[in-house]
């Protein structure tokens, strides 16, 4: 078994469980299940039959499960029917009844199969969260009531999605998809052998699909890849949870709960890089629209000017991401271009107009119709002049490129969003990406 | 305030409870909303205002929620879709998430209001009950901290019909119906003044005024009438709420939550004999169609007879109500006549079809088209002939009664089910109870 990470106090399990472990042969394995593959009880029976399979083939399994899909879109909305400024606390209490339903159910049905099964709410296990009623994040896990039920022979079925705060004992959620995160979560806190992330679709892929029709499902990914892909626009699995399986090494699969439970595909790997044999230079291509961009023009290039302007959107919360400086034609002041989320645009523009004087610029420009492609790959490290060839391949389209970031393993470019998917299907092909 | 009962372990609390009221002079109130009450957002949002105005008032408020109505049902259903031989436990999961809903979103609403709330989940106070999932019954309740919450100021909205098993960790539900139970059992653990149990009609009735327009609404009734009513068929409220209320002498109300809320009628008031100063000697009468009769002919008359009829019936559950033993024509055998309910009722001739030779008996009758009327007053106790009186005007009406039972505050007769209707307003009458 591949040691676990202590940088969260799932952490203080390893050695109790490893004891555990150490007396009885079987390995554990984690399942989760999202919104879409739960929706009725018809798909419920079809999950429990997945299970069964994995069951059949020796592991102690935990089944980690979302709200049947619509179920808390209707659940937030009555919470906002009944006060626009509800409580954080009130809501996770409605909302995580979702999960708790699914379990129960999930249990029922498994039995009905012939297997042991107990459904497990966040408060019972623990899963214990931080108080940040909305948004939690996990600060530990106790396994012992999970080995104990491993050892009567039970399939353990755990409501995604929710936790509970320690000190005041009350129900927290991860907020949207959350279930990854409890899923690989649990599967470092109980040492499984792997996590498989059952969706919709059949794994991760070189690109959207929908945008490049060459695109190609990869048979595995390193972690790294895997993160700037969730950061940079793949919607496949919540950041959050493949930071938590990189930390904690846990390999986790992407894999659709819609093939037959008897003939099941294995998806996508996301693993070590020393699991993947042969390695790309680039994996794959993502995309986001969710960037808007702002220029500000004739900034006095003073000492402390960056600092004037984005201090207070830190203090606001907002994420700035790319950041270009250009030195303007009279030497003495400068232009300043960054993207911030579109969903943050106008309040950035409304702080910036308050900031003028102080920070002192000409003019502000902005644009929201622009999008961020992003091309990922470990192998950017060993070889230089990826970037370099892809700035020249977006130059012969005719693509203009407003900034660049790049970083160890990948670079990004912002472009008109006219051109997202010329410049995707561009990026895809120079790098090989294309399905023979 | 009124001691209370130290019957079951709600009872531990009153010390403590007292303490702590000594040092305060808020008074405590228990308001409970069924299924209609909270059938929507909008509704819910009219149970605060109810709310509010206690709180106005000066109380400190503990609020008992049902699920939505059909919810309950819809998540009844989804379990035995997924599984007709489900788990109770899970059951129990999956279904106390109705009430979790409601709780959170009441606290919501109260908060919309300008009132601080907070929502209690049975395993969160706790509520402890024995580990009979599906009818569990509560084993004692921990006020402290619902106190702490008194303290800061806030309105406690508690999820009825729902609990935890200590051993166990399990949620568990107490039976339909249940949470008139549960706002009673925290009206007894906090010391509330008064418990009101807010429903779709205005107070309970002389009788069924669909069956008897002239009907009139109790403005009092004592709690041994009104749980001879609940067991008799009134359904206005569940049986083990009524004993409860008895045991620990809370005084209870029945009222509508359909009042205005700034116009809210008092109801009818459950309460002790000694608090009403004119009683009645019959305050209403209630009928059951849920009463099915068995009759056995030419029963040998020895000595253990009734014990090989009845012991296989009690060792199926199935409980047996009115007797009736006449001696036949030839003095050697007698018949016996039984009622017992009408969903065991195939079951008990199955069960007395296997024991015909050990009991030895001619032959097996039934019949399921009768009815128990019955009348309910604790005037009978001091009043010779009122039952007398009744079979008199039954008899003048032809109505023929099938068995009699009498207790100490009430009779009842078992008739055709045809002459319900007829019987009800003969007795509702007789005894004066018609409105002006």
């Amino acid at each position: 078994m591949r040691p676990r990470h202590s940088d969260v106090r799932l952490a203080a399990l390893p050695d109790r469980l490893d004891t555990n472990r150490s007396g009885r042969d079987m390995p554990r394995l984690v399942m989760k299940f999202g919104g879409t593959s739960v929706a009725n009880v018809d798909r419920i029976r079809n999950v429990a039959r997945h299970v069964a399979r994995e069951v059949a083939a020796g592991y102690d399994v935990a089944v980690v499960v979302s709200a049947m899909s619509g179920k808390t879109n209707e659940l937030v909305g009555w919470v906002k029917d009944a006060n626009t400024l509800y409580d954080e606390a009130e809501y996770d209490t409605v909302v995580a009844s979702g999960e708790q339903v699914t379990s129960g159910l999930l249990a029922v049905a498994l039995r009905k199969d012939g297997i042991k099964a107990r459904s497990w709410q966040g408060w019972q296990i623990p899963i214990e969260t931080s108080d940040a009623h909305g948004s939690a994040r996990i600060a530990g896990i106790d396994g012992a009531n999970l080995d104990a039920g491993f050892k009567r022979g039970e399939v353990a079925v755990i409501s995604g999605f929710q936790g509970i705060h320690a000190e005041t004992g009350r129900i927290t959620t991860l907020g949207r998809g959350g279930s990854d995160t409890s899923a690989v979560a649990v599967a470092a806190a109980i040492g499984a052998e792997r996590c498989d992330i059952y969706t919709d679709v059949d794994g991760v892929y070189t690109t959207d699909p929908r945008v490049v029709p060459k695109a190609k499902r990869m048979e595995r990914v390193t972690f790294e890849e895997m993160l700037e892909m969730a950061s940079l626009g793949a919607k496949v699995l919540q950041v959050r949870s493949v930071e938590l399986a990189m930390v904690h090494r846990v390999p986790t699969t992407v894999r659709s709960s819609f093939d037959p439970p008897d003939a099941a595909r294995p998806g996508t790997l996301i693993c070590d890089e020393d699991d993947i044999v042969e390695q790309q230079i680039i994996t794959g291509i993502a995309f986001s629209k969710d960037e808007a961009q702002i220029t500000l023009r004739a900034v006095k290039d003073s000492p402390g000017v960056a600092a004037a302007i984005f201090g207070p959107l830190a203090d606001a919360n907002i994420n700035v991401d790319m950041i270009i400086q250009t030195v303007s034609g009279d030497q003495s002041t400068t232009d300043m271009t960054f993207t911030v989320p579109t969903a943050d645009y106008e309040r950035t523009r409304t702080i910036l107009d308050g900031q003028r004087e102080t920070i002192g610029y000409g003019q502000i420009e902005g644009a929201t119709d622009v999008v961020k492609v992003s091309a990922i790959g470990v192998g950017m490290r060993s070889h230089a002049g990826v970037a370099a060839k892809a700035f020249r391949a977006l130059a012969q389209k005719g693509i203009n490129i407003r900034a660049i970031t790049t970083s160890e393993i990948k670079f990004s470019v912002l472009i008109d969003a006219a051109y997202t998917e010329l410049a995707v299907r561009t990026l895809h092909s120079l790098y090989g990406l294309d399905q023979a």
